[in-house]
């Protein structure tokens, strides 16, 4: 064997142990043949032999009779290439929005954690199994749909679908008013795009969902604050204030049951917002997301109803409602359908095919509607037994909101809690909230968590609910004590 | 376009025109595609694309990517909040590069059409019967997979295989060295956002995949030029020069098998590109979406392979070469993986789960390799006969390449032809093919086309490609006619 060659054979079996301890290959598992290394490098088979011994001599390999090569296995763990993320902890002095926003993240691999801060509704609640049933008709079916895809604005089907849906919202979108998205995400992201320039400032409610901060920081926007309230929802004299003080590129907001409010703007505030941004030639971002999960079972129009301008660009979803995982999405982009598919066009090319064909037809079958009514029920049942659970285990002085739509609670807690503190308590329990600072740019209601209710209620929710409180109250007796002393 | 000619595209465009005023054609209503009008009004494309041009101009109608032209929705421009900004080095060339790109994208939805231009491989040349069952068996299988999603860096069976696939290209990437993505070009955008900010020069091949250079636009970035040659890829030396310079942020390249020349840079000459960039602290984009497509059956490692600083970012998919519709892809992005998982989660959330799972199960399953030794052959075999095919049909002094991997082929014809004129012409005569211009940011490659061997060879494509070596010796011989009067 040359020395190049002998040198060939050492790289060819250090990137077998790479893989071996960054876990790609796992004990038992077995190497690629001899004949598919050689092909796959280029090397002779001298240079694959050589590489499996020298893996043999290491100890990390094993030959098997008539079966090829296979990774040893273990009795103590191999040193790890690349070390598994440290589990975020959260001291007290070093808390930030972005690292809550990670830590919260992180939260939702794990299924051990009781998911308070929030996640996807619970599958068991949700007709994924005849949507996945549909899913795999249209694959096996329809042989190489799957293949090809329909660049935007998307899948003619979902499109008309949705057309026929917007009925029930109170509007009648054409199939041709509508692009369809990765997810409510990428069409919130698209409209901002589509509406503003790098540096502009963009009104958001506060508070509001921290995704929607996070997306406008990394868009290099800046964000203009206004708040929000449980009653009325955004506050529209403090937008015509903010409309006539500064350059307003795009107002972003969720008329219908925002995150974390859970507020509905009424008909009046939303046809005022409409034309008041109208007036202004100002673009309405609509994120509409929770538009179907009234809990009293109603359906109130989105703003978008009173836009007469193409001024409104309406943002939804059926991760709430079907499939979170799905990631079928819409955009109805109004006058800005051109930029809007544009742009569609270099962040994804493409919703993927298959799953919007699925919706489609889950949504021409009919039983959506049935589903969203017994979807609807179950959250007010949640909500309320939820939110009387907080009362009995949070701190006397607790304000619990009462949303109209969606599954989350707004709980201002007295002053002397830390919701970042909290948040880092209960997670070392086992237990996510959502700290109130991350739904707003400045950091927020400090002594304020979201909780959300898509864990069916019993025990588990009840205990966990119970501690959390119980760390709140404790917050609070600490600072007396600290008061005292 | 001769005298009659020109005043005919005036009446073509006069009748839309009225159509418009009398309201029998409304705002956002789309006009009739190119080719309906064509044999509506026994006009040439040439034609239709200057009345509509015309109207464009008169402020009329717009075009929308890949969906035609529509009747503008409002009569005066948009104030300064949103109206269509100035494209980077706009210039009348510039112009036409945007409509040239929208009737390719727009012709691609037309199976009439013979697809020269490019789009989606032959379903039939791919494993997607295989794949969709396997998908099929999961949905059904997996009951409730689908409801939930795993957030960046995605699903972790996928990881597993990508990392095993990294081997046979020459790396060893663990699965924590990976964040899918939806296709490539999501990865390809996150990959520009997280190494750039707006404003940024980066650093671009010419000739170039107008896809990337239409990406680069969009996030505000300036675009400069370094030429890439058939033989050995991006110019080191002008990519040396570039670097002393200016301030470039990134380089965005194709090291193996290049969109449109199908060039493949040396191992010697990749490990120099990653050698100089990581002196300069400068990100490498390593788009290897034709990495697997080596006509020769090898495959070459990526320039990722000489990287010992992480700042290689390495975007690939499997739309070339399992299913474009289920826009799985990925991300290797080195050190920014933080930032990477931070921005993915504001543009779609998370990669759709049952589409990866099941591409993650095929890849397992072993049968991938096999296929592509398939393709791979079938490609060298159309490729080769695409180029005899051209080389007999084109007029002499036409340069066509020998691309080492991938379907495309880059043919230089003399002076005399104009790509624009000759994708008008050949779309007349249903078919598409890609102007030279629109692979350069500055409009460069006037007389050069891109041809895409992605259908199946035979009298289809035979006659297609005789039709445009036809047209383009007319066109050089019309020109000789104008230069002797």
């Amino acid at each position: 064997m040359a020395l190049d060659e002998s040198l060939l054979y050492e790289r060819v079996a250090a990137d077998i142990a790479a893989l071996i301890a960054a876990g790609a290959l796992r004990p038992g598992d077995r190497l690629p043949s001899v004949r598919k290394l050689c092909r796959d490098r280029t090397v002779s088979v001298a240079t694959v032999l050589a590489a499996y011994r020298k893996l043999e001599g290491d100890g990390l390999v094993e030959p098997r009779a008539k079966s090829g090569h296979f990774v040893r296995r273990f009795e103590r763990p191999l040193p790890k290439k690349t070390p598994a993320r440290p589990r975020l902890s959260l001291s007290p002095q070093r808390v930030s929005v972005s690292a809550s926003v990670s830590a919260l993240l992180e939260s939702m691999r794990d299924p051990s954690v009781v998911p308070l801060g929030g996640g996807v509704v619970d599958p068991e609640l949700l007709p994924i199994r005849a949507l996945n049933r549909t899913l795999a008709s249209l694959a096996r079916e329809l042989g190489t749909a799957g293949a090809t895809y329909d660049m935007a604005p998307g899948l003619p089907s979902l499109r008309r679908q949705l057309a026929r849906r917007s009925l029930s919202w109170g509007l009648s979108l054409g199939e041709d008013e509508f692009v369809t998205t990765v997810g409510a995400m990428e069409a919130m992201h698209l409209a901002l795009r589509a509406t503003t320039r790098p540096g502009d400032t963009v009104v958001v409610a506060t508070p509001t969902y921290f995704g929607l901060l996070q997306l406008v920081e990394e868009l290099n926007l800046r964000a203009l604050e206004i708040p929000s309230y449980e009653r009325t929802g955004l506050d529209l004299d403090a937008l015509d204030r903010a409309l006539s003080q500064a350059r307003i590129a795009a107002v972003l907001c969720m008329p219908t049951f925002d995150n974390p409010l859970g507020a509905l703007m009424s008909e009046a505030n939303k046809e005022r917002l409409v034309r008041t941004l109208a007036k202004h030639e100002v673009p309405l971002i609509e994120d509409d997301v929770y538009g179907e999960l009234a809990l009293d079972g109603s359906r109130p129009r989105p703003a978008k109803a009173f836009d007469k301008d193409g001024l409104v660009l309406l943002c939804g979803s059926v991760s709430k409602t079907l499939a979170a995982g799905y990631r079928v999405g819409w955009l109805s982009p109004g006058r800005f359908a051109e930029r809007v598919e544009r742009l569609k066009f270099s962040m994804t090319l493409a919703t993927p095919t298959l799953t919007q064909m699925a919706v489609a037809e889950y949504l021409q079958s009919g039983g959506y509607d049935r589903h969203l009514r017994s979807l609807r029920a179950h959250f007010a049942v949640q909500v309320h037994r939820y939110r009387e659970a907080v009362a009995q285990a949070f701190p006397a002085g607790t304000r619990i909101s009462e949303p109209l739509g969606g599954y989350v609670l707004w709980v201002e807690m007295p002053r002397g809690v830390s919701a970042f503190e909290l948040q880092a308590e209960a997670l070392d329990r086992g237990i996510a909230i959502a700290p109130g600072p991350i739904f707003s740019a400045r950091g927020a209601f400090p002594s304020t968590i979201r909780v959300s209710c898509i864990l069916r209620f019993g025990p588990r929710v009840e205990e966990a609910l119970a501690t959390v409180g119980d760390l709140a109250s404790r917050q609070i007796e600490r600072g007396r004590r600290l008061d005292v002393a």
